[in-house]
Formats: C-alpha cells, sequence, structure tokens
C-alpha cells in the first residue's frame, strides 16, 4: 500500500515525472499528418536503433503497457494448454490480474523459487523433469519467464542466463524475458544488451521504457523473428496497436539517442545504491538483496517504521505491516535531496 | 488503402496530429512524482466533467485505443455465450481482428444491415425475435451497438437511438456505443449529450478523443453503474491499465475544457460540409450519405478520381478500385486551404 | 419446435434409439479391466478400420458429440485471429451456441450462401479476396467448413468438393467437413469414402456415427497428420477424453464391421427418398431441395400441415409457422409403416 | 505410470468395466425414438431421484466425463479474473490439462497444501486474507474447490467442510465439490449425502458415476439455483449436451436406483480397507493415509515393488520410480480373489 504523502517518491519509477527530452521529442512528432498504426518514421527508426543497440536483426513493436508488452509476448509463444514456468514473485504472476492467462487462453504459471528474484537453471530442469510433458492430463512446457532486473531488484548475470536458456532449449521452451527495468540492469552489468539476450537463449524481450522515464511506451523485441508476423495479429486484436503510433515511437526513438536510456537509468540506479549503503549503516537495518537495479528492500527499526510512515516520502510496506520490511524504488527524477530526507527521516 | 502522398491528410482522422492544447496539457501534467494506476487529480477531473457534460452520475475510465474502449465495454455485458448486434459496418466487426470475440471469450457478432450505416430499430427486432432467445443451440443476444457518428459518416437522431433503447430493454440487451465520432455527432445535432445517451437508452459509452486531437486515450463512461467494478479487473486484465494514467487523463482533461472538443468537432464538421458541397457540384460527381459529421463519402467521375490519385492527397478508396468511390475524412486540423486544394484537384 | 407427438419420429435421427449390433458391442467391450483413456484394443481397431476404409494413413480419435467433434477439429487449424468459411446454414454456425467460437478462443465465422446448403467453389473465391488477408486490422482467413451430406440434405459430389479444396489450397486455408451425415453421403454417391474427403482436398473430418445409429460417438480423423498431436491436448482439456473410452470405441468398431455404417444410412436415405416421390405427388406439395440424404425439406398444402400438427408425428417446422415449411428426417429405424402413415397423414 | 499387466487391476477404478445393471438400463432405454438432448423422461427421472436423496431441491445435469463436470461446475461460478483455491493435488489443477482455465476463460488455480489431500478451513483463511481482494493487479478469490472423497483417498467429515463452507461464506467465495468418488464418501462416512453438500455450503457437485460403475456419465448438481440457467448454455457451448442423452440418463437412473451406486461404493471401500489392513502387517511396509474410499498409498519394502513390477497387476508408482510409493484403487468389481492375489505377490 502506498503511504500517501505527497512530496518525495520512493514508492515506484511509475510515479515518477516523463524525462523532458522524451516530452520534447512529443512536440517533435507532432508536426503534420502522418501515416497511421506504425506505418510512420519514428517507428522504422526505433526497430534501426534497437538493431544496433543489439547488434542483430530483429523486430520490434511499441507497445504502451508493460503488461501488455510481456503478454503479448508470452501470447506467441505458447499454446492454450501450454505452462510458462516464472518465478513465484515475477509480474507476470504476481500483478497482472490474470493478463497471462486472458492472452494465452488459459495456459498456466508454474511457479519456482528462487534467491533474490532469480530463477535457477538447475532448479528448473529439476520441475521440467517433473512436469508430464508429452502426457496428455498435464499442461505443456512452453516458454520460461525471466525478469531482468529482478522483482527483488537483483540482476542475472549473462552466464545465469546462458544456463537457463540451455535449460530451456534442452526441453523446447521458448525464453520470454520481462525488461521492464531493462535499462538498470544493463546499466548495473555494464554488458552488451545482446549478453544478455539473444547470445544467451531469450527469444523475445519486453524492452520497458515506461518505469525509466518514458510516458507510456514499450518495445516488445523478438530475436527469433519466426513468431513476429502472428503478434502483429495479436497485438491488433488485444487492442493494443495504436493509430497514432508515432507518438509512442517518438518516445522510443528519443529514450534510444545519445545513450539516454542508460543515463536515466543509470542516475537511478546510483540513487538505489547509495540510499542502501546509508541505509546499511543504520543499527538495525538491513538490507534484504544485493542492490543491483533501482530498488531497495530493507528491514528497518520499529522508529524509523514509524517515522517514516508519518512524513511525506511514498513507499511500500511489504506484505503484512508487522513484518518491518519496506520497498524503496528510486527513478531517472530521485534528487540527492530525496535520498538525504529519506535518510534524515528513517535514521 | 491510403494513396501515398505526403502533404494532405484526407485519409482518417487518425493522421492529424494532436491539438495544441491537448499537447500542453502533457507539461502540465508532468510536475514531479503522482500516484500511479488512476489515483491522480487529473483522472478524478476528468470523471466531474464527463458528469457535468452528460447531466448524470457516471464512471469513467480513460483507456488508450478506440478498439479497448469498444472491446472492454462490451466485455462487461456480453457472456462468452451472447450475441452482440451491430451494424455489418461497425468498426467492431469490420476493423478489429476479432477484439470482440477476443474480450469477450468468443460472443458472436450478429450483423444487421441499414441506410446510411446506421441500424434501425424495427430491423433490430426483426432479428430479435429470430434469435433463439431461450434455447439452448444458439447464443443469446446481450449487447445491441450502434456507432455515433456512424461509419458512413451519419448521425443516429437522438428518437432513433430512443427506439433502439425501447427494444433493447424490451428483448433485455445492453446497449453500447461507439463513439469514437461522438464529437462530431454532437456538433451536429446540436442536442445534450444526455440525449443521444442515457436518456435514449445507452449503457456504456466509448468518449473517442484521439481521432478529434487527442494523442491517444478514451473515456469508457458507463451510464449504468452496476457493471463498472467489473470492468476494472477487465481492464487490468487486458492489460489496458495505464501506471503513468495522469497523460491519458490530462488529454481528456483539455479536451472537455471550455468546449474544445467540440470546437475541434465542430471545425471538421465545417470541413467536411463545406468540401462535400463543393463536390456535390462537380458534374459527375454524387456525395453518397448526409454530411453529418467529417467524413464524405462520394462517387467521382474518372478523370477526378486519376487527377486524385497522382496528387499529394491522403484519402481511401473504397472497395474494389473499379467502384469508383473515395472516403474522405476531415479532422481538426484540415484547413481551408486543405479543401481548396482537394476541390482543385478532383474538380 | 418439435411438435410433441409420442410414436413416430420423423424430428431427427438424434431422436431414434441405438441399433442393435451396437448395443451388443457395449456388452463384448465390458469383460473385464481395460486401459483406460483409449489404450486399449477397440481404439486401435477403429483407427485400423478407418484406414481401411479411406485407403490412406490418417488418425482417428474419438469424441461422444458431433459438436465437440466439429470444434476440436477446427481448433487445430484456426488461430485465435481467424476466420472460418462456412454456410449460412451450417451446423456450426447456427447449432453450436458458440461453441466453435469457445475452441478456437474468438475466431468469427464468415458466412457465405449457396443454394441447396451448399459452399460453392466460386464464391468462395469471391469472398477470399475481399478478405483482408494480411491486414492485422481483420480477421484471417483460416479454415473453409462443409457439410456432407449438407444441411438442407443435399450431397456435395466429388469435384465440388475437389473444386473447394483447390480455392482452399491456393489461399492457404485448410478444409474441414462436417459429416454429422456423412454415411448418409456416402451411400448416396456411391463413391469411395477417399473421393470425398483427402483426395479431394479435406484436411480434417467429423465422421458422424450418433445420427446414423450410435449411441454417442464420433470419429474425428485426421487426413493432414501434422496437427493430430495437438489435438490430443486440445481433446483433454475439453473435457473430452474418455476414460472408459472403450465403450465409445466399440461402438465405432461395430459401426464400421461388416457395412453396417453404410447399411444404417442406406436404409435411412431410401426411406427419405421413398417419402420424398410419395410427398411430391400430393398437389400442393413441393419438395425444396433434391432428397440426397435422409432430409426432407418440403412446402405443404394448409390442410396437410393441420393434420401433421394434430397426428402423433414428431418433426420440425422451419422458421415462422406461417412458412408452411417442415422438416422431415429418417433414420436407420424408420419404417415402411411409419413413411405410410406419414404419407396418410399429410396426404 | 501404469505397470502393464493384463490381469488384475488395482491401477484405477477407470480401468474397471461397466456394473450390469447399468448396462441392463441402456438397453431399456432403447426403446424406441425419445426426445432428444435431455427431453426424455430418463433425464427427468434422475433430477427427481437425485432431490429425494439430497432431500432438497436442485437441478442436476448429465454430462459424461469427470472433467466436464468439474469445469463446467466451475465456469459458471468463476469470472475470466478470477481465483480457484484448491489443494495442490487436486484434480482440477493436476490432471486436466488446463481444462479449468479453459472453461473459465483463464482464471487462476490458487494451490494450497494440507495433510491427506485435504484443504483446512485456517488455512484457507490465512490464503483469503493475501489474496489482494479488491485490488485490480491482483485476480480475484472466487470459488474453494475441494475433493470428497480426497486424492489421497480421505474423506472430510461433515464438520471440516461447513468449517470450509463459513470461511467461503465469509469471504464471498462460491463452493464447489468434485465428486468423483462422492458415493465412496457416503458410504465410508454413513452420513447424509445432504450433510456433506449443502448443508456445510457447496453450491455445486459433480456427483461422480463413470468411476463407480458407470459407462461415462456424472451429473453436476445444483444445490445454488440461480447459475444453473447459465450452465445450460455453457454446457452446449462446450459441446457436452448430448443429443441422445437418455443413455447418460440411464444410467444414472440405474445407478441411483435401490442404492446401486452406495452398493458398489461400499464394495470397493471395503476391499481397499481389507487390502488396506493386510497391508500394514506386512514388515516393512506403511499405509500413508488412512482408507476412507477405495484408494491406498502405501510405502512397500524394495522386494515387495519388484515382486509388484513383474506381476500381472496394474497399479500406479507415485512420482519418481525411487520413491518407493504405489497407489491401489479398488473398484466395483475387484474381488477377494484379486485382494489375495496381491497380497500374495506383495508379501
Amino acid at each position: 500500500m502506498v503511504k500517501n504523502g505527497t512530496l518525495v517518491n520512493f514508492a515506484s519509477d511509475n510515479s515518477a515525472p516523463v524525462a523532458p527530452k522524451i516530452l520534447t521529442a512529443l512536440h517533435k512528432a507532432n508536426a503534420g499528418p502522418m501515416p497511421s498504426y506504425g506505418n510512420d518514421p519514428f517507428t522504422r527508426r526505433v526497430e534501426e536503433r534497437l538493431k544496433e543497440i543489439f547488434e542483430c536483426d530483429l523486430r520490434a513493436y511499441p507497445v504502451a503497457t508493460g503488461t501488455a508488452a510481456n503478454v503479448l509476448g508470452l501470447s506467441v509463444m505458447t499454446p492454450p494448454f501450454g505452462a510458462i514456468y516464472c518465478h513465484r514473485l515475477a509480474h507476470i504472476e504476481q500483478d497482472e490480474c490474470g493478463a497471462p492467462e486472458f492472452y494465452t487462453h488459459g495456459a498456466k504459471l508454474v511457479k519456482l523459487d528462487g534467491a533474490g528474484g532469480k530463477l535457477q537453471a538447475t532448479e528448473l530442469e529439476v520441475a521440467l523433469k517433473r512436469s508430464g510433458a508429452g502426457n496428455v492430463h498435464h499442461v505443456q512446457p512452453a516458454v520460461v519467464d525471466i525478469t531482468q532486473a529482478s522483482e527483488n531488484g537483483t540482476t542475472y548475470r549473462p552466464e545465469e542466463i546462458a544456463e537457463i536458456g540451455l535449460v530451456a532449449q534442452k526441453y523446447g521452451l521458448g525464453v520470454h524475458m520481462d525488461g521492464a527495468r531493462f535499462a538498470n540492469a544493463v546499466s548495473f552489468l555494464g554488458c552488451a544488451p545482446a549478453d544478455i539476450t539473444w547470445r544467451a537463449g531469450v527469444d523475445i524481450l519486453s524492452f520497458g521504457a515506461t518505469k525509466n522515464g518514458a510516458m507510456g511506451t514499450e518495445a516488445v523485441v523478438f530475436f527469433n523473428l519466426e513468431k513476429a508476423r502472428e503478434f502483429e495479429y495479436r497485438r491488433k486484436r488485444g487492442a493494443h496497436l495504436f493509430s497514432k503510433m508515432r507518438y509512442l515511437s517518438a518516445q522510443l526513438d528519443a529514450y534510444l539517442t545519445d545513450n539516454l536510456w542508460l543515463d536515466l537509468a543509470g542516475h537511478a540506479n546510483r540513487m538505489a545504491r547509495d540510499a542502501a549503503e546509508r541505509i546499511s549503516a543504520i543499527p538495525g537495518a538491513e538490507v534484504l538483496y544485493p542492490v543491483e537495479a533501482n530498488m531497495i528492500f530493507a528491514r528497518l527499526p520499529e522508529v524509523s517504521l514509524e517515522c517514516l510512515a508519518v512524513s511525506d516520502i511514498l513507499y511500500y510496506r511489504n506484505g503484512e505491516e508487522s513484518a518491518g520490511e519496506v520497498r524503496l524504488v528510486t527513478s531517472w527524477n530521485t534528487s540527492e535531496q530525496d535520498v538525504n530526507h529519506l535518510l534524515k527521516v528513517i535514521a
């Protein structure tokens, strides 16, 4: 539950405003008539920019919400009698009100555990061995979904993803990556985007932008081109094909220009890391997971929690109130003053 | 098919840019953090403005595409074994790639005919008498859908809708209005918005804005409050709940302020009416339907068609090329020069 | 509506009892335990018998209702954004309460007309040319469905089906045959079953038995083996995989033994033809379609209708009462006395 | 996996043949034409018999498979954005290839644990408190499903069900009972059928017959009459409405006559109890759950497993081979010789 303060946002990167360069891009896109439904130069340019960034051929489709990106991507890889293997904390399982089931026409999400919100290749293989593949009484393994950065603010290393990719390949599963915070992961890892996607076996990526400074746009990126055409029908049928597509694409275009996406994420990451270090130093406080993106999960002393609760800071309490855990999320526009204020309140 | 010119748009109101006041509103909405998913002041204000405009209590939900508005609205009124009665030209039947079937989990669209793209109450009743209601072998009538203004650029008069509303009531159907061009209809009719909606029996309205100067926002308006709560789950599950909702709402807020919505539509309507009158005067040309919104359907002499085809004007040829019919759509930013240019080309 | 008499059935072949040899077969199948879910010798034998009858390799799956056979067959050939082309009178369109839409997750049925309840290849091609194939705004043509014998009691000749098959192939569609009365068609045509199925381009056949003397069993026959495996998951998921499958298969096994299926259908056909000839001879009566299976559609003089209405004969009035049309269906156990009685009543 | 012996069935009650009285009933139902789709005297009589047995008004619908009974029953209580709470071992979760998700259009199954295959009211309440009810980001609790007798061969006592019923009522959930082995439970408990169904809060019951001597028939029993009408459309649309319904109903009619259902189940239960007692006496063997129906789960010494594996006995090994656990199921036609033979093999 969001504690309803008014000024300082550590509740969600969703609550942040739009980065100025992205807002400006909307103006540039507003000059006169332009073909609708994606037949515009902005949409084409986004795909070209992503090809450069990922160093490969690909198809990229803008959609407006992260859930749309996830479930449309999953829908082309999962038959209605299929199973999607994911972490028990995955956004697709926890926070999408059954959208994956809707878009796949009833596929089953099989939940796995894993430290720090990350799936492990070995655990996945154990589950797949028990899956009942080939037996008509059971849903059939179709996709493994991983979240990068994870729901706990950790990031998969390239080799961790590659191991999952190999297991997926061995058992004939597609690999889907929920990259709502993909920029934060790349910024943290300092790796080539290709290393944590197609080179590691990822077929389809939800390339997030909304949480990282855009207004409402994500790209569904197909490294596996085979399923791309089907996606186009499913996007329209899901009511996610925008007539004035140029405005979604213009946001992405700006986002991908001059490394803006990494700059915004890098700032958010720094603010989180800085705050986490200072929280760790508070007696009785504990940061629960390595801070490898823009989220901090922390256990705070009771007095800190009380001060936070009456402050002007927006944040989340995790689970039951008594648990004493908070989630603090930074964003592209979190300032050092914000962090200082947070620390003053809880320290 | 859009004839690919570059300068003058008579192809679609979807190809038009965003009205300046609406773009400006996005800047105003961009000040600092704000609660996500609709818990923001803009979203609340949109609902209040709509209550004033429609002179009644209602619930209003912003979504980003017209198809989303239509199919989410239909989904709460139509059981999976239901039937939606609509005009054979209806957008939901012709242009949404099965989205109504997807969102209703397989309801059947029953197509009716009707002059000028409009359903008639008497035809509807004839169809409902033959519908097999109550017989388990047949899908069950659930909703009648009407488009205001219609796909042929005509508008239903308040009494025409009221008659349809009475038939719907008699047979236990809900009434859905696809108002992608609702503003154009109200502007043409000069009536109270209430007179062509809830007072005439409409339960749910797709209140369009995108075609009339917005970037990508529509309001699903519930006059029948009963189904509103269910809508909220279905919207999220359809991946149409925006985290940064304020930007959808801010567009609507500006759109509804100081009659902007009617001003924009009024301009488009005037341009269409003006062009239609002048087209009618061309020897051998014929305007096919009364021009009561922002669309002209015309049969043009062969020489006009040829000139148009090689011009810099964007427009649609209807059906097979040989038919000699064109669709010309004006928008909030169609200028008198555009109309003059069009007439010069085809006259 | 069934006129509720008690004794003489011309209402439906569904109202007939089970043929004695088929009932007897259930006893033979009842000896002791047997593996469930189709791993029994009866199920294997049915497939073998069908291979012989159709002179080709195939896969065959027993299900218990004609609607299940149709919609499960269609489901493996139709994507959710697909369109199924069928006659406007087709059982899948008229009488299955949206089951095809349910099992295909919302595909659209596109209705075509055609004399005597039969599609024509030329009409199909005209429709496919206008279909919007390749355009994301429209559902995509996926399957053509034909009913053999048709809903009007006529049968497609092998060359008529082959022409439809060629059009389907040209446009990339699958061909589905609803063969609820397949035996009646084969008996009438005297052709090889292969000639009106795979040799003419049919991919999947609903091979009916229930209407022709079985208790409740049909075989879904795959001439196109590619989609067969997927069918098995869809059948289970549709709740149509029987644990005690042997009893469905035993019915089919008996049905296919010693030409029982053709004997039963031949008798029904003869009774229909005989009755039709005698009805034609009644002054003022008219048989509306060639009687090429076990159904007669006739327009009767008012006095005949009145006599029929108060008689002990079960039959259907078509459409509105005033129309004066009746449907009379014979079955494997229609007797000459039944026909004599019918004629006595209406003559 | 079924160990493929040929003679002695302890694999499943599904592998058993049909009880003679039920087979005989099919003959009685075969006299002449009869209205189809359930408008026959057998279907009406089944409902009347069930009213007597359950001492209340109700609606009862025959369907042919247990999965169909379960998922059609669930479908009328669960919105597409709903959640079904069930035991992790529940048939609907484990063995129906996603049929519940299909028929509910994507509802989520929430798995709970519980000793002996039984849900506990307290555990259910804990889960419901955490469910996110009312929050659009999460699926909404709709139904609790319990299996009586359970998947582990135990039975819920009336008061256990009543406690679950109270929790369900408190949180606004419907209660569904999978009674594939309902007869075994009633026979064991010796209670009134009403005491473990509507008096304890059950809304809809899958009243099983197939596993207990029928050929393929179950009754979906509505104690909550409100949803019954909708069921009829969903049954047809699921392709589960039988034209020759009389044969499904005749089976149930015989099953419910003169306590046949309880006699058959009572015999199966006795055979199981007898075998379990004797297994318990084998050194190194352990019966894992109270044997309160017709299933025994046992851990056997290695030598017993080896003897069993090479014997002529059909049975199931649970989970991985190494686990050393077997499932043994008795049925209405398990004989004392069968039990003696089993014990001889493993002892």
